[in-house]
């Protein structure tokens, strides 16, 4: 199957930033990948454009409603300069149960690999090559119709838009401090948790300054049932090392099923190291650690890769993980997960979509 | 204190719509009101304009984090023409904790209220007269921040639209059917369930498509955690009256803190018939269903200001209220309420301001 897809260049060019200084999502590349949805006629008219601002009506849902998706991915260039997507179907597939959990159509999903092929290749010189960086891609899907009657939108576009990224985390892959949540929710099964939609974002906010203010980088969630059971940190899936095994919660339905997650399952089994999908009680946590089999903990995600915990605070209780340094799991991990993404290491799964 | 708000009046007025035949939230008035927010500067820039289309960068946290609140009320012209607001100072302030909830900046109420009258001042001839029809207003604030990170957006815009409506249901004031949903769930005490946001309603539509499809206009929450006690309907909170009394289930955290339930309880108290705020399970309605005392059951919001619950569906045992008909203690708040914003009932209790 081919897809048609019009490119309009940009005629001049932006100035790029400085790549040693880069942040995250900061700064956007010279275009981005557009098509629109009308009810009765699909998705239509998919282009590449010079990166610029969206015009909307001031009703359109997605300022009232948050009928909205999206997706994270990165684009690395290894040292020959060979370009490489890192498990675009993975997210692809993942953006379409998001749709379906918001009542947003389906989008080709062919479509939309050919659009992001071409939209990394034309703008390829935006990805950085320095340690730790890339070229993070944010595809995402916004209702668009002018109406205020509660219902799914008639009309969206889909978009997508690459920013060149450092580190995530100001503190790189050095360790985190995470604040257990003891009163703030994210999400409850039946809910959207699963799905990776704005309203689950905008309602960590506030958790987020509060633990912020408390000198804590992240909050770790509990489940909003029990009010005991790990589900996911900010915007990455936890894993803990105890002393035989890896556990990580499992996909109960109010947590994203992390790409990165995946990828880490994968590499445990591979290098045979006994990993658990399962509940995990904040409780069985401090208990281990106060056995001294709690040895590590790190979170996963696009963004940061790896992220060790240096600290759990739980009520006041600060436990300190792997004396707060990166403990060598974590180590291990990040060093494999982003060297094959940088080419470095060799791929024995198929994980890089070489372009 | 007085507030400088500019006026750019529109060169072009719009064609009003047939007023009889408005539906909801379809077709707007010739000005909005806009304030924009910086970090540092605070809101400035306050002015009405004409109703225009606004441009965002692709990057603004609003695609992607849902950080959005908005509110809803009503404007209502009497027969001598003069314009009145329900009960304007109860959206504000419920704007402003929606606002907390969701670290965005609190808006100066005064200032709202400013914009609120001169922009129904100078869009007055869209407000319709014939019954059941008014003017909804739409006062919301995006995040604009063009940045990925997730946190606050450091850059905000509040803006109201203005839409002349009819009746929101279709039924009118007919009963409508109502599912009670035994699988998703819209909120949980800890979570965003109290604030006007737009995640809410996102997370809402999945149910209420698949509702609509077995014939039921509305969906009735459950409780998250329990699975069991009542919450609200889709935009409304909802009420029943028992033998000798009316229920509605009290504000634990995870519901909207209605304007027109709180109308609702205060109209009941003022005619001496109790009126309980508390926990209510689907079983004890159930269980008074089949004694023969619920008598009734309505929802009660902005929209539609009272609508009447011909039937619940729960677990695929319907209870038909009424049989199937307006009951009259809907029937007389709907008058009484609705008579009052018409000016065409004393109004007991100060809810109108008049411009
Ligand atoms: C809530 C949440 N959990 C987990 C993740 C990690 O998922 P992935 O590894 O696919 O990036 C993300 C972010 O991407 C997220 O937003
Ligand atoms: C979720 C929800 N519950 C209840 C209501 C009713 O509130 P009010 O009476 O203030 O319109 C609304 C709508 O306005 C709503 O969106």
């Amino acid at each position: 199957m081919s897809y048609s897809i019009s490119i309009e260049r940009t005629s001049a060019l932006k100035q790029k930033p400085d790549f040693s200084q880069l942040g995250f999502g900061k700064y956007f590349t010279d275009h981005m990948f557009i098509v629109e949805y009308d009810d009765g006629e699909g998705w239509h008219d998919a282009r590449i454009v010079p990166y610029q601002p969206i015009s909307l009506d001031p009703a359109a849902k997605v300022f009232h409603y948050g009928q909205t998706v999206f997706e994270g991915m990165k684009a690395y260039k290894d040292a020959e300069g060979k370009v490489a997507l890192f498990r675009p179907f993975k997210n692809l597939q993942r953006l379409n149960r998001s749709n379906d959990r918001l009542s947003i159509p389906a989008i080709d999903e062919g479509l939309a690999l050919e659009a992001l092929k071409q939209l990394v290749t034309i703008d390829e010189s935006w990805i950085p090559t320095e340690e730790g960086t890339s070229l993070y891609i944010r595809p995402f899907v916004i209702s668009t119709q002018a109406a205020l009657g509660v219902s799914p939108s008639e009309k969206y576009l889909f978009m997508i838009i690459m920013s060149p990224v450092g580190a995530y985390y100001r503190e790189g892959i050095n360790p985190v401090s995470i604040y257990v949540e003891p009163q703030y929710v994210r999400a409850v099964p039946g809910g959207v948790g699963n799905a990776k939609t704005g309203g689950n974002y905008a309602s960590g906010l506030k958790a987020q300054e509060e633990a912020s203010d408390k000198g804590y980088s992240q909050v770790l969630w509990l489940d909003g049932v029990h009010r005991k059971y790990i589900e996911e940190v900010g915007s990455m899936n936890v894993f803990f090392k105890l002393a035989d095994k890896v556990v990580t919660p499992a996909l109960s339905g109010s947590i994203l099923d992390g790409v990165t997650r995946d990828s880490v399952i994968q590499l445990l089994k591979y290098w045979n190291i006994e990993v658990e999908e399962r509940a995990i009680s904040i409780d069985e946590l401090v208990e281990a650690y106060r056995n001294g089999t709690l040895e590590e903990a790190f979170g996963t995600g696009t963004a940061a890769v790896i992220s060790p915990v240096g600290e759990l605070n739980w009520q006041g209780e600060r436990l300190i993980l792997n004396g707060g340094q990166t403990g060598p799991l974590a180590a291990k991990l990040y060093g494999f997960v982003t060297g094959v993404q940088r080419g470095a290491v060799e791929d024995p799964f198929g994980w890089l979509l070489k372009l």
